[in-house]
């Protein structure tokens, strides 16, 4: 049974940034360090010398996490309790307002050889306007029995899809098969009662394959992570915040207005991000800092792209404290290890700086530093806790 | 899902020490380490080096303890499923028997201006026999409708305040604002139904303040903790334990009487608590040694007083030792930092010495070297399992 820290929530006239370096995490093995140990990082390294570190894991020991559940837990949500589908995500993202009853799915379009094989999950990352153009061919010629579908093009070969009727379920199995050389999967039920549901979908996916055959690009879309809208209780109810976020990718703004944070415009880079938090300061208590291209790299596995994501953030960290933060919190929502271009399980570095965090000892920002560190190992969603603790935001507990 | 300890417990001829120092822990900052790292304790250093060491927080990530929650984690009980009042607590501080039904509250006396806003929340620390005399004159003047009321001094401004009578119910609010310049709060009902208690207590205090007008310090009073007679299953129950408590203060006697502990004598020091120690060393097999000035000295802000009050308890480790005991475990309740002058959250240190508690290459007693002990982070209750095992009571659990 968790602490209710809404019960505890006090007002106090201080900030907390939360900076989230997307996929942070990784591995040492026989030839060198991880990324962060790699990178040189001094700014960081200051932070840690003056705050506390640790590790934290942010679904459960050995459980590698999506991008929902890690930022859930940074956000002090129980990623187990409260969940995310995909859909959801894209939906929230794309501002696309999913109604009670809805189901959203994330849609790739693909390449499907004669044989009806997948050849490429993502149709060769087709260019934004050929794939609106393919979407737009779904939009007219999609006609399901007794629900209507929408199609939302995100970047690429990335389709929202939102199906609206009486009596859907998501609760109903992917149709991407995550590999090549296999045919798409046929939904199906994976509750009793979400039968209907599949067979909508499967009906969808083959009105796609008729409408885009001979296509040499897109001619399949490849859906996953069936939802439905939830309300999740807003950082508001739950810890008295009123957070804000400046994240430039459309997953990470829908989740963050998932939880109710104000998600300032789209800034280009680092920098505009760092110019918004200036920008707004006043307003919020609390800052959701997303920070990409550390993900991005390791995704494609590239170690010297992953360790300079990690340096331009780095960089960031004087401009961030002239802002005067009373709380500074850095970590990720997953590990993204270079060598397996993947998320993966592996705990992630932590880090609070706080002029009453308890220093530690422990004077360098990495993995190996971290597993000494005074914050120990823990689930990622102690770090909220701690942070409302150090900005004086939560009352004493029992007499 | 907690291990059922009581299902594991098995005898043994063997004696744990639980060593409290109340409001140990703190946090190190720019200008120096934490009390206990700044203290010279070669003796708790020695326990260090032959046991392990780790970081342990009562209740959460974030929170901050009453002694109540603090002291029923280091018991080995969950906090947040146990709880207790500070009335209940005080009840059993003062041996005054609450009976089911009851209700009682902690209460202050206070010195009001003549606007009618909080001056001093303590009455200037009034003399016992002052307040006595205050308490006496509240005890013959208050009459309530449906309910009678008795008042039980304790020392300086605080009384204990029981409501007896039908149909109370202790989820009432507060009318200690816990701070000064302001009217003391109105009681509300907390739950449908606590309203008459609500109600009764806002006509004791406005009896009180007829009662007690005109006086220049001790002229209302402020209540807090509203709570019920509540059992805990005993230390016994739960562990097989024959537990003995040797405290000073009153709280303290209190919570240990409510988990079962036979509490012996109060002795004047820390010398005297050692002798007890000795005096009944046969008849227990558990002993709680409760050191308050670790506490004091920190809710008053004075390091170095809190320094000397850990090494006062450093140089008691000897004559603790040459009493042959098999397990000693070494912790707070909580954190007092003297930066604070109060509670907090941080994590508290604690050691374990035992023949077989593992060695974990730590010689210092200190949160930064906790830190890196082999116990690691972890809620205070695991302190009470590990000692048990350590002592050869607990069975195998599974075949």
């Amino acid at each position: 049974m968790p602490v209710d820290l809404s019960a505890l929530a006090q007002p106090a006239d201080t900030r907390i940034v939360l900076v989230v370096m997307d996929g942070l995490g990784g591995y040492a093995d026989a030839s060198r360090g991880t990324e962060l140990e790699e990178a040189t990082t001094p700014n960081l390294d200051a932070l840690a010398a003056e705050g506390a570190v640790g590790l934290v894991e942010p679904v459960g020991p050995g459980v590698t996490p999506g991008s929902g559940p890690g930022h859930l837990a940074l956000f002090g949500y129980d990623p187990l309790e409260y969940e995310l589908g995909r859909g959801a995500l894209s939906a929230a993202g794309l501002e696309v307002e999913l109604k009670p009853g809805d189901v959203a799915a994330r849609g790739n379009l693909a390449t499907l050889d004669a044989a009806g094989n997948v050849v490429d999950r993502r149709a060769g990352r087709i260019a934004d306007d050929e794939a609106a153009e393919v979407v737009g061919a779904l939009a007219a010629g999609v006609h399901l029995h007794g629900a209507t579908v929408s199609f939302h093009p995100e970047a690429q070969h990335r389709v929202l899809v939102v199906l609206r009727g009486q009596g859907l379920d998501p609760r109903v199995s992917d149709t991407d098969p995550q590999s090549t050389g296999v045919p798409p999967c046929r939904a199906e039920a994976l509750v009793p009662g979400s039968e209907r549901t599949a067979d909508l979908v499967n009906e969808l996916s083959d009105q796609v394959r008729s409408l885009l055959a001979g296509r040499p690009k897109a001619n399949a879309l490849l859906l996953r992570g069936f939802d439905s809208h939830r309300e999740l209780p807003s950082m508001q109810q739950r810890f008295g915040l009123t957070p804000a976020a400046v994240a430039v990718y459309p997953m990470y703004r829908g989740i963050a207005r998932l939880v109710g944070m104000e998600v300032l415009p789209k800034a280009a880079d680092l920098d505009g991000q760092l110019a918004l938090l200036g920008e707004h300061w006043d307003r919020f208590d609390f800052f959701f800092l997303h920070h990409k291209p550390t993900d991005s790299a390791g995704e494609d596995g590239d170690f010297a792209r992953k360790v300079a994501a990690i340096e331009a953030l780095d960089a960031a960290v004087p401009a961030l404290r002239a802002l005067g933060p009373d709380v500074i919190v850095v970590s990720g929502d997953h590990a993204t290890p270079t060598q397996m271009a993947a998320h993966s399980w592996h705990p992630v570095p932590a880090l609070v700086w706080a002029e009453r965090v308890g220093r530690d000892g422990v004077d360098r920002f990495g993995e190996r530093w971290c597993a000494a560190g005074g914050l120990g190992l823990r689930p990622t969603r102690d770090l909220l806790p701690i942070a409302l603790a150090c900005a004086g935001r939560l009352r004493k507990y029992g007499a």
